[in-house]
């Protein structure tokens, strides 16, 4: 029994295992888990899984391709909202970590998944990293036009270095064991990005 | 047969397994690599390796103890070059790169290591990550007292901002397969923490 793309959207089955794998994979590792755990958790059968995943790899490739959509849906309908570049900047890096607290076993799997060096869901994890950074340089780009942010930049490295600074502050707080709310660091971290740490000089200014 | 650090530090034979580990561990992933590869790679037999090391997660809980050691020694010299705040911030993100660059075994086993959530070396990767926020702090808090750095800063943001940028651009290096010198990326990096993305507003500079 193959399923279509279309026919797992309706599935609701097919969701319900790939957030019960979430949470075992996040709670003992990937390779620690077992299909049967997956299966407990979700509250089927084992025989159940292989209706909609080929095995445990494909859980996870799954997972990152449907939580991706999902989640950039979000991310540029904040950035639609806002009227320009820092306030579009602002509103994404706002609601990337508000995603991330909001659930934290997506992102327990996900910082570990996309450091890995081999990685299962390799062609997936590139994707994503390719519409964060899309949707950066977009946002960049934009502002460079308004005249909001500096056009003497190499953008290809702006996307990493803002990419990678959000990164860090989530995988602080998850081994912080989210003591703290995520979400306050949003704005002093925009303000790190647009401002940097320098004192301006008023000469050169 | 138990060593206490200092003689292990003076047996060659110790270093050899560490430095053997590494490369199969950055070759086939920690929980796919056996002893008996690392002995391999070694060239010892698998019985000498528990001369030194307990088991397999202890090789890595020793590597992490052994190489920050080695690193932050190295970071220290070329911060302490500098004549003023952003010339050591800048000397230490240029030391950081070259070293990840230098050993991309170590920078593999680091990248994973370090983003787990049920980590091994917690306790040496919370040690390591200390020493590397104590001496951003240290430059930034110096910057302060010279004027070079605004006054203004969540210092623990600051470290985290720096950190997560840096490794992202190890972590994009590592993925490129190295194509391109790291090395390069330090002082348009510096640049971006320094003075921001931001146009300067003449009115409030």
């Amino acid at each position: 029994m193959k399923l279509t793309i279309n026919q797992k959207d309706k599935n609701s089955k097919y969701h319900l295992i790939l957030e019960a794998a979430v949470k075992v994979f996040a709670r003992h590792g990937f390779y620690q888990s077992t299909v049967a755990e997956i299966a407990k958790e979700a509250g089927v059968a084992d025989g159940t899984i292989y209706l909609y995943f080929k095995n445990k790899d494909d859980i996870i490739v799954q997972f990152f391709s449907y939580r991706t959509r999902q989640v950039f849906d979000r991310f540029r309908a904040e950035v639609a909202k806002a009227g320009n570049s820092l306030d579009r900047l602002r509103n994404l890096i706002r609601r990337h970590l508000a995603e991330f607290q909001r659930d934290r076993d997506m992102a327990i799997v996900y910082q570990v998944e996309t450091h890995q060096y081999s990685r299962l869901a390799e062609e997936q994890i590139r994707e994503m990293s390719q519409m964060y950074q899309d949707l950066v340089a977009e946002i960049v780009e934009t502002g460079q036009q308004e005249g909001r942010i500096r056009k003497d930049l190499y953008v290809g490295l702006v996307k990493r270095f803002i990419l990678g600074a959000v990164d860090e502050v989530i995988n602080t707080w998850l081994h912080s064991d989210g003591k703290y709310d995520l979400v306050t660091m949003a704005d002093p971290l925009v303000d790190l990005f647009i401002r940097g740490i320098g004192v301006v000089d008023k000469k050169e200014a």
